[in-house]
């Protein structure tokens, strides 16, 4: 039977050329499986002497069917929000501490990817967030993520008021730290640090997690993947609040700014092994039992 | 216009005569709109004079296409759970303190039923839970739960010991006081206490919450709400633990049962004004702001 | 130089006999070291064939100048309160798992042993709670705890009502599972499931740690270990809640009756080698890090 | 009888006109008693045309014997910082928002300074903070803190390492977005949004409250007044920290960096009305019951 998957944009961790090891595995792997490989430019620069194809991401992500992502949680974040307007599915390799989104390990790659390659994996869904931020009722700012939109202070001397609406209707004032707008993907992530459930990844809801509210009934709030959630910055004319997203990308706000979070358009395919199993990653990171 | 209710069933808050004087109104004002009446007959009971056709629950949920309910939303949490299997709407007046599910207050009852008879309000599906007990293969028990199915310790000394599956593959062993698995109804209810987040009504969802959880990391998780439940009750051989149905319903447990929790086939079919607003009760309830 | 104790009393986890194998090597250990031994009367009770004398819980408190605690932090709270009226200092072999109490571990013992017999240790006092039952005005129970007091509903149907007073001011009412009444010592037990703080064992604190609090601004209160508390039942007149300490000993308590809780008269001389670090079995049990 | 404080600073709220009104009312209830009164300079900037005295808050300090606060909580933790050094003590006048620090109303004042002048007060000793910052072995900032000392992140895309010690024992590592070390008196301020405990104000004790901890079992720590607790800053060489006393001085932190926290000097006199009732306050602010 022929491949799945014709030809893999290989992503290393950014800037950080420990991965080499692990990626020259990958390379003459699947060199000697006739798969067509395209080396992301990002880490043809930390990662020289390869001898493979370098593509912008842009290229890679219009010319391969399938991304092999070599490094952290973080490191499928970025390439995941990057490729998401391609049709490519993602598979995510760690560097030996198993993540929740890179679950392969280095040691079994080839074993995994040889099961993949030929056509035994499950496909795993995942929807991001995109978000706009309007000044003056101008789009003045537009990201994606697929774990976490985060409006945020940064200066400590002050608490960070926000308004907040789920499709138009007024749900709370908030005085806090901060508000967490996390996918499924993303509860394990940040909004668990903030408080928040875990959500089951194919959950099509959001959720709302409040950073150290001023009001302990301030719970976080799990609302339908289908709404629009718009958070305003109150308080005084000075910028003093951020939105962040992925805790990768950040924006300035200012006081008066509508920061408009939803379902991004398009989603991303993560594939998976086939005895992927999301509760003993759980089980496994949340040292449970 | 005709009304869009025919035929309405009264059930008020059980054993408590002092909803007669509420009860009283709404009779008169039925018989003004010549809208048929039948009294609950629980609720015949405590309050008498009244010259009304009573009816068992199960005749008032044949009969009837609007059941009124005028207590708390422990009596509107009773109403439900009986008369699920019936095609009859659900209406809760409170007792003068703003509740999740009675949200309308006796001041504006014939105002806001008005509206509801000439068709004007608004439909809120709302699913209940099916919870079964398990013995050695055997079905030994069945209920169900708008808010929650709680399966609990009530034997102080010792924590229990709870397996959790999802759909079949394993979550998590527990040990804890206990673990609450919770409707979007029910999450502003006993899963808030426990620590679980707040549920937009609408979510197909549920929501398992541990109770005082002996290791941390052991967080609300929130799944679709397509999924099965179970929780195997383990330890020691004695009976030491129940399951409660939204805090009205026990049955014991022993060890090695099998708790098993879905979507119960029938819902509930909640009325609200068409001013009616979940925040807004939620920012009432909660003391927000 | 002569042994700074020369009596000691062993005390094995109750009704278990796997202890049995660590009390032989104990005994003998202490046969060898010329140490006079009494073997607790419950202990004789599953392991036989010792030879060794055996003394009520009472007679070992007065005649032995050290108790050697085999099992768990259970075993442990059970021997501490009941010593706690004699100058005996306690230390706790564990079977295995590093406890909070139970330090020593059964590989380690005979080291440990040999330098503590020597006058090389830490001592560490640790205070316990008294608690008295007032009912009508008459004292109807009275106990101690090493850990905590825990005034909690067991039906699970309704919440517990108590009215909370800290040397007679008022403090608050309370709707919620239950109330915690926590030493430090206990900070790490079922008060930390709880949500509670960990206190530094040192400190002169209690902490008050409501169980599942409707309101959720309740959070765990620490105050002077001075204090006295009292917890009146409020609700209906039945029999719905029951005080228990250390998880051990259950009282059943009625609408109106007053649970005074203070530091007891006595305290407990905990002994640990000299290496022995909190913070790192903090570490340890937390899985921090 | 004479009055018991001879002369009286008056401080009102930064940069803010409003607290004229009432700062009017005391000059005048004041002069009238014929205390002798002096302005702080800073407050005399914004109110103008008061025929005072004016000092420097060191003046005033030296000068005074009572300081008569009007603002909020925030005007009262500056004027508690730079009086420490002195011996006066502190009323705080609230402006209309009952404070847990200033806890006299504007209508009540003139009875409740009537009582406090004739001797009729309760004295409330409140410990502050100092802190330290050590680079390579050189003290760099000092301050001090009546609430608390905030080491976190001003950069939200990473997490804050830190590493822990008590008394020069390793407490541990810990991943998360700061810590927050309080006293009694900052227990119901940031460190309560960051989920800590309550802590009794007259409690010899400080909380380390993490905020947004990566291990969820890193939890509160209340250790005893008495220990000198150091946070040492990990991670890579940029700086990407600061500390914070009181949510109002900011001083920047690099990699490497030791801050050390201890009980400061100087104590801090709150004088409050004789029917001032701490948990009253908390009742009110927490909306208990």
């Amino acid at each position: 039977m022929a491949d799945t998957f014709k030809r893999a944009g290989i992503i290393g961790k950014y800037a950080d050329p420990t991965v080499g090891a692990t990626l020259k595995v990958l390379a003459d792997y699947l060199a000697a499986r006739q798969i067509e490989v395209m080396l992301d430019e990002a880490t043809a620069e930390v990662w020289t002497g390869h001898g493979l194809n370098v593509a912008s991401r842009e290229t890679l992500g219009q010319e391969c069917d399938l991304a092999i992502v070599v490094g952290g949680d973080g490191t499928l974040l970025n390439a995941a929000r990057s490729l998401a307007p391609f049709d490519i599915a993602l598979v995510g390799v760690n560097q030996g501490h198993l993540g929740f989104l890179t679950d392969v390990s280095p040691a079994e790659m080839e074993e995994k990817l040889s099961e993949i390659l030929a056509g035994q994996y499950n496909e795993d869904e995942r929807f991001l967030l995109h978000c706009t931020v309007l000044r003056d009722g101008e789009h003045i700012n537009e990201s994606v993520a697929l774990n976490d939109v985060v409006v945020h202070k940064w200066d400590v001397a002050r608490m960070l008021e926000t308004e907040t609406y789920v499709n138009g209707h007024f749900l709370n004032n908030l005085r806090s730290d901060g508000l967490i707008v996390s996918t499924p993907t993303g509860s394990t992530a940040y909004a668990l640090s903030g408080g928040g459930p875990i959500l089951q990844p194919c959950l099509n809801a959001i959720v709302l997690v409040p950073i150290c509210p001023h009001t302990m009934s301030n719970r976080p709030i799990v609302v339908d993947g289908g709404n629009i959630i718009e958070i305003i910055v109150r308080g005084s004319g000075h910028s003093h609040a951020q939105v962040t997203c992925d805790g990768q990308i950040n924006f300035g706000l200012m006081s008066g700014d509508r920061v408009r979070v939803r379902k991004a358009e398009h989603k991303v395919r993560l594939i998976h092994p086939v005895d992927h199993d999301h509760f003993h990653i759980l089980r496994n990171k949340l040292s449970w039992g």
